[in-house]
């Protein structure tokens, strides 16, 4: 679950394009002249970097398996297995989270489909008449039979959240959409743990506390006492984080969810039924 | 444009429910044992308000004139008009915000549809077999169309940011629809006022300097002296903005872009195919 | 009470001295070199404000009447003195809150005298053989006098926060001081305002929430529910809070503060040994 | 160079009291009522600790050696050596910093010398007639003549900042009092490495940038390419330093600049009179 954007800008790796180390304090008229373009500290070519990533997207998004209706696990998957390609062409490894997510059945979603570079040359080329359809619903389904699945095979579920922002609430709303929505009976996640500089006070959804997210039924009131807000950056939180894990951890099987998702929809829409005996199909 | 979240609970204004004034530093284990849901400090009721939104929205939701594919605008657009009508029956003015957008013509976007309980239900109804799609391409498509037609009428066009997240690049990458998919010449927004707590160090875009903006087209670099980022909460600056706004100006003439958004879609359209005499249909 | 900063660039206003609007931007390395110093965006001249301040200051310390030991109300008494009659030479009024200060008889106290640059040409002179000698226990006591002569009097004290830091801690110790080391019973003040950015999850004092200060006896348990802490910039809460005060009350007769120290240590020193019988002297 | 809030708190440790791992979400009204104090996350007695504390430290703050004028670092040098005796007899080791420091010859200076409950009963005590005078000044020409003597030596200096505040402008100013005071010439300190959550946009010194300092002459520009501000938490940043730097540097001779002062006061002195050949003697 991330933004479009993160997952746009690992296609420059996957292609081993080169993005430089620059500074915040840029001058930004200079280099829009120059043809550079700057996301914080990093700086990247307009025509070499941007475009030339825009016209592969695009050559890659008319292909033949996108032509049809899916959600963003699948949208990026797919991607993903052209940036596992790219790596190989380039000899690089490792480079690409896209590559990585594909080879290791990772299901990556975002919950703002349009929103990013990847959103706008999908909306680009149905003005040509692209078939490809991204439907959010898909994804909410998806995420919370994900939850569903596990819930009901006696796993924990928990949420790890790096920043705040929509993807925060998109990961943290399965379980409304278990309990208030579906009306399966449920009593929330098992871990929260958010790395974020948002505070509460500003009243949005980013600096919610889990104490509030349990007002909701979105975290089990039981493991609020373990539930942890961390306000520090994430480029600082994801290395410490990963290091320890690695270091006190043995690598685990993987779980490949994407691979199971058709049987974990299978299973939500069941139960949905089972428990709404008065939910007509429409149309 | 903003998040589904903002919208959803902007319907229980419109039904004249009762949200409550409570404390962010509430006991929400004990919240969530007596059914009361807390955002912030605003207190409202799990059934007879949250539950009972649900019921109604997934009633609108499967009536006839949503059994297609559309954009954000005209399903909010549509769920306004419920909203008016809904403001009209409880006798009270001026309290939704989706009804006074509908009467008004203003179309509102949201880049995260599937984030937010409208989008969770939409995602519910649609396992019963409701014919609903929201394609977000649309909206990346209307809301660029929205920004070429005023460049073209050689009018300006500014973004006004309450906040960050998904939405302030949505109506930013407007201009880079423009100029790097559609390969349409432009130089970027002519205005850009932020109210914000999210500073640039932070490296997400949400903190992202107008400056920054500037190095990817969205800004035009002329305009880039006026630009301004004022850290501050959205409920203090709104307030005095609009103050300001109606102390010094006179009411202006409805521009009603939800009614022109398909008379600029075929501008739009027209304008990239000319631009782009390689660009062969698909399919 | 402020830090000395605050007073000592007021002296540029009270000489009617140029201070220009600049850009938080800008090149300082440059700015170094042609000798134009910056505080975020306001510049000023290295030789002509800033040095020329320094000579008069030094001017002014070297005084028969700063040659003595004293507090920092007297100091800054002492040099609004020389601000009103700045002022009244250049022919300005109200430029100066020193000089306003002074003419209201208001005390202004700084809990870091030797930070500043009234500080800094405070211990330049002593070099030289100056007598001035700055107390900071005079100010711990006055400041405690004032609350407890308030209290005695059965009046309400409160405090007023722009900001945090070493002012806020001075000013609420005020409380811990007379209770807990002149041990008088007290029960904390009254009202509680701070305008800050400072979040209580840093752990510091800037950010210490009005329910932690309960804890220490600073804020009288009572008044809690009526502590305010605004996330907002000063140069917003400022002008607001001024203005809302002014528009609703009239002006009141001024306290004199300044003038009534000696009577308030007086009382504070007999209220000490009433309820300190074993309070031997010392030496 | 710190608060003394935290010096004084740290000799809690030297006589090795109890404090607690707390919630900073604790009811703070009970936790007066039982007498708990509260400082965000951690809990200590009112009287087994805080009171116990005051007690003793007005004990020492009487002897013999205390009866004088002196700056912050003679006082807390002082009172680093009972810490240091409190440990022995606690058969506790390296607990306290003040212990730390007494032993290790490093001066601790303080900017606000009356803001915390070391200058609370220093305070208290001066009502009894205890001689102990606490001069800022002191403290402004020492922390100068340690920066000016490591100049002459051609030694480099820096700034090592945990947060911003009072102390941060204090430890800066040492270089505006070289050139600007004592009008010695120089080109500012060579490091600059501050860890802080306050953002340059709030206008106070705490976010200020290494930037504007040398706008001020505080930081040598030649090194602000080097010069690092890290948006942190001061509890993450301190501990990934010191490790980092045991890790890469074997332990270097202690530098003992507390047992250094006088003779690098007179140094200063003789300096001063070099470069102001106008400075008369005063009285």
């Amino acid at each position: 679950m991330g933004t479009g954007a993160n997952l746009y800008h690992d296609m420059h790796h996957a292609m081993n394009m080169p993005l430089y180390r620059g500074s915040p304090f840029s001058r930004d008229v200079e280099l829009r002249r120059f043809g550079v373009v700057r996301i914080y500290d990093i700086l990247l070519d307009y025509n070499d970097v941007l475009m030339k990533t825009d016209d592969i997207l695009r050559k890659i998004i008319i292909q033949k398996e996108f032509q049809k209706e899916m959600g963003t696990a699948e949208l990026h998957y797919h991607i993903g297995k052209y940036c596992a390609e790219f790596e190989r062409q380039c000899g690089i490894k490792d480079a690409s989270v896209l590559a990585a997510a594909y080879r290791a059945g990772v299901p990556c979603y975002t919950s703002s489909p349009g929103d990013s570079t990847i959103g706008m040359n999908v909306a680009g080329v149905e003005l040509r008449g692209n078939k490809l359809r991204i439907n959010p619903s898909i994804d909410v389904n998806e995420t919370t039979a994900i939850v569903l699945d596990a819930k009901m095979r006696k796993k924990k579920t928990g949420v790890l959240l790096m920043g705040g922002g929509s993807p925060k609430n998109f990961i943290l709303q399965t379980e409304p959409q278990i309990q208030e929505v579906l009306r399966i009976k449920e009593i929330g996640h098992d871990f929260f743990l958010q790395f974020t500089d948002a505070r509460p006070d500003t009243g949005g959804l980013s600096g919610a506390t889990p104490s509030e997210a349990v007002s909701w039924g979105k975290i089990d009131p039981n493991q609020l006492p373990d539930a942890v807000v961390a306000y520090i950056d994430s480029t600082v939180a994801l290395p410490l984080l990963t290091h320890y894990a690695l270091a006190r951890k043995a690598p685990r099987k993987l779980k490949r969810l994407y691979d199971r998702r058709a049987q974990m929809m299978e299973k939500l829409t069941a139960e949905y039924f089972k428990h709404n005996k008065d939910a007509t199909p429409i149309g």
